[in-house]
């Protein structure tokens, strides 16, 4: 694409789809989208659509036997035609790509980050993010989706009495939103043209109280000082706080 | 589920859903669904849903070099949540499962009932079908949605002069649906209850002319005779006339 | 091979090898053919050599604990020079091809569909059909084969005492056969050239009342109507007949 | 087993079968044992049945590009019921045992060690061993048996001009056998019963000329010193050479 | 281990190992410690040691063809009893371990943050890390490690006349550490037993320059603030400059 | 390598490292080289250099379960570095190659040999061997090292009173060497550059009595006779000699 990502329009600077740097994109959360799952989200964060699924399952793996506490986790993949080239399925290659692996191992420790296993019993929750069309941010509108999903399955829990009724499973919200530096510019919420060509790209993982559970910044294509960073943080801090809105508007309904 | 599959009323048998048993379930087929595919068709049948794409792939695998023809094939697969209780991913367990390649295999023989490779040129489309939720017939509900994403695919083709503008790929229509005998009582497309008390299962790919590329039943709960197999074959060729007004209507839109 | 398939002699259709439309191959079935196995079977249908065994093994699969009920399940695989050309060894190449899984689920579906699984007590019989010499059939001359290796192994259960005296393990005789259309004719029984030059090929597998217990049918290389289907399954009612007598012939044998 | 191995019959030492120590048993070589491969021989050696084929394919591996040599190869496998206990196929494992492709690994530098590539030119010949029942000896019966049907690939190639008429491809027979120790007594070709309680097992790979191209020997339950190991290759020799015999009585017919 | 990890003396923080809460452990780096590779440096970090290798291969990637571009990659493992409880091999699982992965492309990203691929022609350098023992921080130790053995591997290729004379093939230095927060108490270079405490743990990557290439920090139990991260990146910078100093010294020597 | 490999120096044959043809290479064995494992052991021998461990670890496989007796198991892997040229790991191949397989499994039999395990009671002993350098025989020095490592593991198990004080685990010692033949000379202890150009290569395991547990003699380029395979089992005696004197000393020491 040789568009122009970064605008300078009456001297502000603007984005090649309009936005503000400190801007998301326009989200949307479907709670109950598919009838099977304990939660069923679809999440749309622009381009970016996908499907996080919370599955109950009644006892935990065999290293959590006997501790009382519960356990999450998640897979997170894509189906092969989500990107404008088709890539290959995992299963066809033979093992689960490391990108996924690592993408899911993210998703599984954001959650947990707000859990508390004791209120959960010895149960597990399986956390699936099926990415139906990317246009960057998937990993991170996953942990926004997968949140929602997952007070749902706890809340279904609740009402089957699997879990006790006064029982504060989920200490916290947890949101997830990407920051990066285009073209010498923090911005927030990098959809995939902004994404490829940024110089510094980081995912940050935050709580309602806007403390951090995960920062994952990386430079391969120029180091980032300090100062970049603190900017940086300061837009996700305003990016999570947005999203985190979004997520108690959609559980509110129904 | 102890419900009672099959109801008389007044004389005539009826199902659990309220339908007849010549009777399909409520077809929906979005085309465009997500935007990155050539083609991308979402089909709803009751409270299956497949995404199927085609992606179009300039190309053919090394044994048709220097052939003249082109090549279409299909990949299947499930969400691990598509089903009441969540299945293993294929990627996690390490291979493709061999229902998924059975149903892959189905998918693809079925497309190419109706190509004519020469006028593809050397290309490919390649259909993937992934199943969303999982309600029974997820097979024939992925050939019916290919199809229309396979339309969808040449005609992106058409235009970008990938292929003659007046030549004829698809000689006809295709769509399956699937029969099987419930307590005796020949039925029309059967729901997962239905399909997991069903003696005989019988999945019917036919094409506009009414004339079928496959025919795959299976009575390994109670053989059936040839009387049982022609009031199958009457009720598959209507549900397929059915659903290829229903392709030519979403063929028609936009 | 560019030899004549079909040619027509005083007005009667014949065919490369000389037999008639409706002539199976000749069929040869060697019990007890190596000594391990509880039942050993060699097939030969024309060049076509597959090596069926029957495996007794105490107990059945996980899901089966408790339910008082046998299994029997399949595996099919060739030896890599069965073909004219070396295929590779699913072994080598790290999991089972999708071909060999198919053919392995059909002859379990086959077998188990004149099972009485209640007289089995939880014990499981396990076939191995290996395909020693290919030449079109070879999943037809598997379960054709394989139910005398099955018989072989319910005989010997119920000689170490492990069945009751009485007990019918097995309702019916089960064999099957190909049919196909080579250049607009209707035909019994295809060896390779025929079958690969075929427009349609159906396997059907029939029970000793002559009922079916499955049905494949495939025509990607050109749709089958009604009456075509019709002429197949009768001859495909002869060829099983054929070959069920020579199944009750082998098994008066000593 | 509790039999008695070793009988002292006026004090001479005999076995279960009735065979002398310095005996091999009864061996079976045919040819054309089927008819796609270029070379195709059963060999039985008691019980023991391994059908043995080499497939000539013109070119070389990567690694052996332009340098106008040819190369031989083989691979070994069971077939899942070839034992008293089935065994799973590997291709269900997932991946080739580590004991077949030791075996694969021997039999083909046993072959290697007699065959002149320059005069192959680059092209391949695939041994497959396949082992259809095995009572001890499997490796040495397929080494045995494959020096046969190498030779009648070789023939066929010349006869096809594919190599020169009067080259020596072969420069010598190549045969093997096994040898062990049990309670104490040195014995020639092991059957299962046998092998399975020797202390010392080995396997002795060696040309018409009487020169060794392999020696495998192990002692996990009971090293031998160096007088058990001449006896051990006495007996080997004696063996070889009757094997050798053998082989070429087959290769003289027709 | 119930021992005190964190003892309070005289008012100042003092931890298990007597170092206080900024210092890192003795590392020493010894270069060329196997001869075979173009770089070759085993890596002391207190307990934790690791072998990294630079491997200098003509080419490049398929992807990278015709760029005029090198590459760097990087593969990280463990040998089985580098931690206390033996693991199970990745070749005998299968596959590469997600953990492994992930690290693997976080050496790669690391290295590749400081290195001129234009002056690096159009080769690869493969670094390879093998943990022979660990007591946390392998990660990090392996890219402290991995820079000495590039700049080995650099400078080989320049005497080779691979690169040219006077290319800066290295733009900066690289170096990692391990920070984290015990018991409410941030500190520098965490080895197992405080690691496996941490509330929050991170790994930073940083240049000679002090910038970022990498911050990864994770709070699975227990999220952390601005204030928090502020002293963890204080103390980072500090790790990796005394790191650096030790590569320099490391390289100044033969 | 187009060095001259055996020179002739006053009639004496000598090699191009300067040693006697029934010399050994200089041999160095660290114990105690990491110091999680329970018997931990760098083996150097010439520039071979192999880590072996030893893991102690209760209970025994399913197959062993209430035999009353241990287990010794080994598995052997390189660095893709260890080699002039670098090797894929076996994890990113996705299995264990043949050849790792095939050497584990020496490896374990040869340990095995030498192992009473009734005395060591139902717990299993998991060596391994990891070549960190490979300059020829690292099966061999992979057997040597381990052997003492074994030693200092059912030491280890001794002290804590997991096995009795005074039973006698290892009935022996063991150790391996190879020996070839170098354009017609027989030679001990072949480097690479040495077994590389072997007409015939042998491996012989021996126990401190001077008998064999292990004999593996492959001829592929040059089949050898008896004469020959007396002068190299007499070589091997003599290094396995040399090398059971180094083991004793290691051992001695602290």
């Amino acid at each position: 694409m040789d568009i122009q990502l970064v605008r300078t329009v009456n001297g502000e600077v603007a984005r090649y789809d309009g936005r503000h740097v400190d801007e998301i994109r326009p989200v949307k959360i479907t709670r109950h989208w598919t009838s099977a799952p304990e939660g069923s989200v679809l999440i749309e964060a622009g381009n970016t659509r996908v499907l996080c699924t919370a599955s109950w399952v009644e006892g935990v793996p065999r290293w959590r036997h006997d501790s009382g506490l519960g356990w999450v986790t998640a897979e997170y993949a894509m189906v092969p035609r989500a990107t404008s080239q088709r890539t290959q399925r995992d299963s066809v290659r033979g093992h689960v790509a490391g990108r996924s692996e690592e993408i899911s191992r993210l998703i599984g420790r954001s959650l947990r980050g707000v859990v508390d296993f004791a209120a959960m019993g010895e149960n597990q929750i399986l956390i699936d993010c099926d990415v139906l069309q990317a246009d960057g941010g998937t990993r991170t509108a996953s942990i926004t989706g997968a949140y929602v999903a997952l007070v749902d399955a706890v809340e279904w829990a609740r009402e089957k009495g699997l879990i006790a009724r006064n029982a504060t499973v989920l200490r916290d919200q947890v949101s997830a939103i990407s920051v990066g530096v285009i073209q010498g510019v923090p911005m927030l919420d990098l959809p995939y043209p902004e994404d490829s060509t940024a110089g510094t790209d980081m995912n940050v993982v935050m709580t309602g109280e806007g403390k951090f559970i995960e920062i994952q910044g990386t430079a391969e294509h120029g180091p980032f000082d300090r100062d970049q960073l603190n900017t940086l943080l300061d837009l996700a801090a305003k990016g999570n706080a947005d999203l985190q809105k979004l997520q108690r508007e959609a559980l509110e309904q129904q």
